[in-house]
């Protein structure tokens, strides 16, 4: 069998360089060796963004939008929207019969963003639910790789538990196993050093984003706060301006030459920026373009989300055949004679 | 807005003399007077039998044969299995979103099943979540009436709170609140005098119960324990057989005079068992009669359901629509030009 790739995101904003590093990238490499599923996982989203769909629709075409202009390829990767494939609904109920509630809560990434999203004693019984929802995702593209960040890992266990249940209960091997690829390539930090960017911190720079705000970020981004003359040595690590640097200059010698003279005194943060801003601008600006060009032409964004939604329909139908098959819920009239 | 019911079954089994006293009487009136969905509930039987699916799809096929023989008349009653309706799965798992875990835990019906299931930490999440997923079934076919015995209120309660918040969230009506139907008649003790005909208790008198069955059946029937000579008065009252004279009984008169005759004393068990064998073997004898007819043709039966089934889609699959559409997961190219 070949490698087959799902992976995504939940739609509730544009995407941000931080996606870019963490998973956007690799997809654009990814999908030339194998077959690659992106999906836009609406309806996840709406498990804690249920009071707000407004959000939710809109962010799915500026991530669709954003997905083409960093050069996922149609021909190549799958893109879809979650809501629009009904078997994953099916699967999702059939498989909250594999699992208990208790195992459920003890989920660490669960109870981590319980936490963090403060629901309290009113925790949604969707979201609690959703890692049985995300097993359903992955078993019906039958993907065996599935990105993820390192506090992902326990959902795709979570899966293969599923996977492992339903296979042995049924008496079957129709589902696969997945593995889990952690990206090597470490988190980018948010403008002001937080290790994430992310949309509510209100920390990122957006694939979009324009010059003039884009400059504004990189002037007030996080250095070092020791670094208060020029002539003072200034410190590398944890400083965001040559995290930035790192990720996406292409002149690697002189950001080593930037490193070693911000290191012995003398650079001040401005110059720094100053080039940070020539560096992003010039990732940017033609990733900006595009993306404009797709924004301005919702027609063939959306005939590609149609047409990616097909085909991940038609892949998850054939999953939820063989499912049901081996449930004995197929009825055929042949069954009872 | 005319009446709709919506009712069904788990088919876990062919169903019994207790199922006709508390709904398959009511549904065979009904149905001339409301527009009335009975649905063969196997996704739901599958939440608490998913290791015997085997159970669940004969059982389909038996209760569908029941319902034909006791009179639900397919031009009148819209007869469907709940696993073919695609739409059931996706409000399931959208209403998820709007009840927390907390309040599934304390619906009083579920916390005496998962007693009564001995499920202990093992409650599998699914059988915790099959309130949302009946929430689901009684919206999706605009059920205003829901049939049910007074244990099972809490489970209307139940989804006319994911009614009125659905519809509070979204700004909207296109959910309607169900009014549980209680039935006037008293349940239909097993023929050991358990309050409750059961196949699990092995209890029970089935639609389709051969003669010589029904027979021996009604001879080890639960009467009067303190009734053991003929001469002895016997009571009335918690006494099986008489309970069944009352249920299936025509002629009250000759009923109301072995009830004297039994309380004076000199009137024999066996007797008045005779007496009911009649009477039952009058009763099952053309359902059973009809019963192996359907069963010896399940094209008929089968096309019966695909028709019910498609007519139930068609009915679901527009209040779907109505529900993605408020939540705005419906995409057009015109949301976003």
């Amino acid at each position: 069998m070949s490698d087959r790739v799902l992976t995504g995101d939940r739609p509730t904003g544009p995407l941000h360089l931080g996606h870019f590093v963490g998973s956007l990238q690799s997809r654009v490499e990814l999908q030339s060796t194998v077959e690659q599923f992106v999906m836009i996982a609406d309806a996840q989203a709406l498990t804690d963004n249920f009071k707000t769909p407004e959000k939710v629709r809109e962010s799915v075409f500026e991530v669709a939008c954003d997905y083409l202009a960093v050069g996922l390829d149609p021909s190549k990767t799958t893109i879809f929207i979650q809501s629009q494939i009904p078997a994953l609904f099916e699967l999702t109920v059939y498989f909250l019969n594999l699992v208990t509630i208790n195992r459920l809560k003890h989920n660490p990434t669960v109870k981590l963003e319980i936490t963090q999203k403060q629901f309290g004693e009113g925790v949604p019984a969707g979201f609690m639910c959703y890692p049985v929802s995300q097993a359903a995702d992955i078993t019906a593209f039958r993907a065996n790789l599935v990105p993820v960040g390192e506090d992902q890992k326990p959902m795709i266990e979570q899966t293969n538990e599923i996977v492992r249940t339903f296979n042995r209960i049924y008496d079957t091997n129709v589902l696969i196993p997945a593995k889990a690829v952690i990206p090597k390539i470490a988190r980018l930090p948010g403008i002001d050093g937080q290790a994430k960017m992310s949309k509510s911190l209100g920390n990122g720079i957006y694939l979009g984003e324009e010059t003039d705000s884009l400059f504004k970020k990189v002037k007030k981004m996080y250095t070092d706060p020791d670094h208060i003359r020029v002539e003072d040595p200034g410190k590398i690590e944890g400083n965001t301006v040559f995290s930035y640097l790192d990720a996406f200059g292409t002149d690697h010698e002189k950001i080593q030459e930037l490193k070693d003279h911000y290191q012995r005194g003398g650079l001040g943060d401005m110059v720094v920026k100053k080039y940070l801003m020539e560096v992003l601008e010039a990732f940017i600006s033609p990733i900006r373009k595009k993306r404009a060009l797709y924004k301005q032409d919702p027609a063939q964004v959306f005939s590609i989300l149609e047409e990616g939604t097909a085909k991940a329909n038609e892949c998850a139908s054939e999953t939820l055949k063989l499912v049901k098959d081996v449930m004995q819920i197929n009825y055929t009239v042949s069954m009872y004679t």
